[in-house]
């Protein structure tokens, strides 16, 4: 896309939500299957009891945060993403921040809702368990495939499968419901089994439950990923560009909110009982462990039981929730890039993430993404409940210190405002965040409290390493760039004196005839040939042919008894420059222009080495003079094809 | 060492022999077990009484190898290794068959040789049993390092277990005579299994019996590896150069032999029975399987047997058999690189790895053979036997090739050569060559005949592919050899007419003054200063300070629609070439020069890009103008000690 084109495309609202929410929506794919697993820990009846005290508080935290970020988006129409909140409000350090728990929660979203994904599939195609990590990294390979070919997926491409999940859903709870209600509502497949508490909780003192409770809480927050998606997009809505994004936003927090509220019920009603996965084992049928049984998924265990008779609804559940895992794992492919192109701008991470659309900058960024997660369901055995132990504190921090910002933002405003009613709009604003931010921060406490050594610490291990690796980065540059920068008035203007041209030769052919051809074009007020003396007789041969083609130019020969190359040339280039400091030498090397990477491996190796090591001398330049092998024909428009814009202007 | 002192040391015969003859007297370590191991699919009994048969048939083999090589001595008292031999006389692509036969046989020597000696040390510490793989391959890392850092090895450091070895096998033998002559040699530990025959060997037809036969055979040609080590290394002997080393050749082969024929023996007299690796369970007590028993190698068993009672003698004959096999690897880690080495000058190989003594090009080697080694020891498991499926083609592929192109050499000797006398010892030798020709043909069919389905079809298959590489590598250099070749006359000498320069800008900084500042003191017929118009506030303001600093050149800025930095620079030089083109242009890049890889990763990247694209314009040359950056001070020194060149100066 021409850069004059940008943003002529707006979204509809109802485009608008499935292209911002399937993050956000496929995440009740996943957290109450925690929420009932972690109150499982006590037992079957626990879980019961209490999994809708956990769905309540979930629910609350929700409206919250929706709140808060309806906020965000009527103070930054712009699309100011966490990152630039938390930067221009709170400064870069807590920026930067904000941009490691969101790199680490990008990785961890295309990790979990792959392995979610799937997991969630093999409800519908049994055939599937056992081969959950081969198939998880098999869709990361296809996903970091489609993304490296730059394939944009359209609005309506997003929108179709967003609302079959939302159909699918909003159908299950409502046959359900029905079907309660007519008393007819069939025990899901475990129901039959019962839970064993874990052996220290048999005598659950009081600390005990309010823990366990907590870390209940902590893993069905897991519902509130992805919430933040639409705060970055609202320059992409149809005017009025912040009210739309509001209103989809507040949509967005209600159909989730729903969702969630109607699974867990249905789950409680039908009875599922969800083992922990590190804790095989504990469900018990006759008192006795049950082997052999694949655990579905609870919307899997819903499906089957509400559409009991009718395998055509199970298997639409089934694959809708596994596609709609796909692209919120793809949300992360489209968003890793572009913060760390922004992050790139800024310059905490290397420049050639940088370009805005550069192909390769994103190639670069798609990679490491899909790297770290395959890492991630390779180690965690593309097991959505140990991954969400790492999951969710990313999110919190990012929200946390975000809400704070915007605390400092509304103070910022409320401090040149004069308006009495826009005043009290902004202060209903600013405790509006004010109470995002408290809440936010609590449950980061909360999530790290009980999570932190279940994983949460890797989290916050990695986020502090990208953290001081990104200072890191930025201190370099800033280090380079005062180096580099030019003093006040024209002293750094000094021309040298004269140009003394050196070529190096290694035998006679074309590549060395045009070398001495283009270093006499340019006239300098020295110039020489110059060789190496590793082997008498070739020296020898090459000083009689160059006398016999009447070369008109001194060739020099340097000795070098340890028959190396390298240093007998850099210490005659250094006695060049002793000599005369005011000179400026220039190397030229004949090079060869080959169309293969691996021909490559054939030539210029030590034309390579030797140009690299002349660099580090001060006062001389290299100048290479290609020779184009015939086999390089042809590959120049190949390598157009991967050059940065190529993809913009279209092959 | 310098080019002028190579060659002073000559070895007197008492340092030759352990030196040039690790590789072939250490094979006694595993070519016995292979002979019974063999034999012993048709049952223990079938082992006992056809392994003097078998025996007997690999000594007149090593009798008429030995004798071929003394012929092979004789004739190139410069030590024409099988590949100089082969080219000389049969020509290249003989010379290439051998070739690619000896990598593979150092290959697979190391694998071998190390699993072997891993094998052996495990019969006096039987810890090592279950884990020879992980053991094998930290040795071969242990090599590698060793000969990565250049450590020379000198002849002493080799003799004294060469010897140790000999003294270790000639007492194990002595004493054994001795103890079955006074009738109270002990029996080995295995002798109290049964050997259980494969189940179709039951039934054994003539032609099963024969061809059983001829496989234990091909496995105790396993004794003849390394014979032609000496062939090699006729210059480093002292004078008369030929015949010394004639004579240790024959004192090898005698040595070699003498062991192998007592092993044997003190085998059968001892009762050993040893299971192939790949059939587990065939050794019987009281008709059922044994289970739980670590088989020690024959020698291992021999030397318990024999120097029952005293365990120092077991320990002795363990330790100095494992150090022999190791010095065995390590031949191959100086004959790989060598032989690489040759054929890289001989353009079959790439150029780097052929300056001698060139400490880069050896690390290459050295690693190439190490990976492949490891490899072999990982997907074969460390098991000598199933490695040594593999061996014994390479050695005879050469032996065979060699001793046909000795016959080509005598015939040539015989046409020019007049003398009675010298005639006939010409034609007593050629004879020899012909019946060591024929012998190691006939050997090589039976091998491939008994081994080609067991592994040693791999091992022609990687000779094949190494061939047509190298093919393909040297017809690549000679393909563009001949392009680059200069025509006879002085037309390539035509001068372009003009010089334009233009440097690259994309802020004003130290290194792009730099770059303005040597471009102007070229003097060129144009030069010009070129920005790409990516970001037009940044150009802008460029813009600006360029007209505040004044700076005498002109500024030209390339429009670039989609964002694009190297299309629009590449389009440019075109066009300039286009209006004149007879002119030469020059592209000026500032470049940063860091001290560390990492900081690579930061700069530069967009500027290496553009250079390797502009390279392929023809009349374009690009000079870097390098900016030292503070980190690269110091840097200079580090890479010296790794230039090519710098073992030799020292450090």
């Amino acid at each position: 896309m021409r850069s004059d084109r940008l943003g002529e495309t707006l979204l509809p609202k109802k485009l608008a939500l499935p292209i911002f929410a399937s993050d956000a929506l496929s995440s009740v794919a996943y957290a109450p299957d925690e929420i009932l697993l972690t109150l499982g820990l006590a037992g079957g009846s626990f879980a019961f009891t209490h999994s809708w005290q956990i769905t309540i508080a979930v629910v609350c935290v929700m409206a919250v945060v929706v709140a808060s970020y309806r906020q965000n988006v009527h103070a930054y129409p712009s699309g100011g993403g966490d990152y630039e909140v938390a930067t221009t409000n709170l400064g870069p350090k807590a920026g930067l921040t904000v941009a490691s728990a969101l790199l680490v929660d990008y990785t961890l979203t295309v990790a979990v809702s792959v392995s979610s994904g799937v997991q969630n599939a093999a409800s519908a195609a049994p055939f599937l368990h056992g081969h959950e990590m081969e198939v998880a990294v098999g869709l990361i390979v296809g996903l970091t495939a489609m993304n490296l070919r730059g394939v944009r997926e359209s609005g309506s491409f997003f929108a179709v499968p967003v609302y079959l999940f939302m159909l699918g859903i909003f159908a299950l709870a409502i046959v359900g419901i029905v079907r309660k209600l007519l008393g007819d509502l069939p025990m899901a497949e475990s129901a039959k089994f019962a839970l064993a508490p874990q052996p220290d909780m048999d005598t659950l003192s009081q600390l005990a439950v309010m823990f366990l409770l907590l870390r209940a809480f902590s893993s069905g927050c897991a519902a509130l990923t992805g919430v933040e998606a639409i705060s970055n997009g609202v320059p992409a809505f149809q005017k009025p560009k912040s009210r739309n994004a509001a209103t989809t936003l507040l949509l967005m927090g209600a159909i989730s909110v729903t969702m969630l509220v109607s699974i867990v019920t249905l789950a409680n009603w039908t009875g599922i009982k969800i083992q922990d996965p590190d804790r095989p084992g504990a469900l018990l049928l006759d008192g006795k462990p049950v082997v052999n049984y694949n655990e579905d998924t609870v919307l899997g265990q819903l499906a089957h039981a509400v559409f009991q008779g009718f395998p055509l609804g199970v298997i639409f559940v089934s694959i809708v929730t596994g596609v709609i895992l796909v692209l919120a794992a793809n949300t992360a492919f489209n968003g890793f890039p572009v913060l760390a192109s922004i992050l790139a701008r800024d310059g905490w991470l290397p420049r050639q993430l940088h370009t805005r659309g550069d192909r390769l900058a994103y190639s670069n960024g798609i990679l490491i993404l899909a790297g770290a997660a395959t890492l991630l369901v390779i180690v965690y055995d593309a097991e959505p409940t140990r991954l969400i132990q790492l999951y969710i504190v990313g999110v919190f921090v990012s929200f946390t210190v975000s809400q704070t910002g915007m605390i400092r933002h509304w103070n910022r405003m409320l401090r040149d405002e004069t308006d009495p009613s826009a005043r009290n709009r902004m202060k209903r604003s600013r405790l509006i965040n004010g109470v995002g931010a408290v809440m936010s921060g609590t449950v980061l406490l909360v999530v790290l409290l009980t999570k932190f050594t279940h994983g949460a610490g890797y989290a916050v291990a990695a986020m502090f390493v990208l953290f001081l690796l990104m200072m890191q980065i930025r201190r370099h540059y800033s280090h380079v760039g005062k180096e580099l920068a030019l003093a006040e008035g024209m002293d750094d203007q000094l021309l040298p004196s004269r140009v003394h041209a050196i070529v190096l030769v290694s035998k006679l052919h074309k590549p060395t005839m045009r070398a001495l051809a283009y270093a006499r074009a340019t006239r300098p007020s020295v110039l020489e040939a110059v060789t190496v003396d590793v082997d008498p007789e070739e020296t020898e041969a090459l000083q009689e042919e160059w006398e016999r083609r009447e070369i008109p130019v001194t060739l020099k020969i340097i000795a070098s008894p340890y028959r190396e190359i390298t240093r007998p040339i850099i210490n005659y280039v250094k006695a060049v420059r002793r000599d005369s400091p005011r000179d400026v030498v220039m190397v030229y090397i004949p090079e060869y222009v080959v169309g293969h990477w691996y021909e490559q491996l054939l030539h210029n190796q030590s034309a390579l080495r030797l140009k690299s090591r002349l660099l580090f001398t001060p006062g001389v330049m290299v100048a290479s003079v290609p020779w184009q092998l015939d086999s390089s024909q042809g590959q120049e428009q190949h390598l157009d094809g991967f050059a940065p814009g190529a993809v913009r202007r279209g092959r």
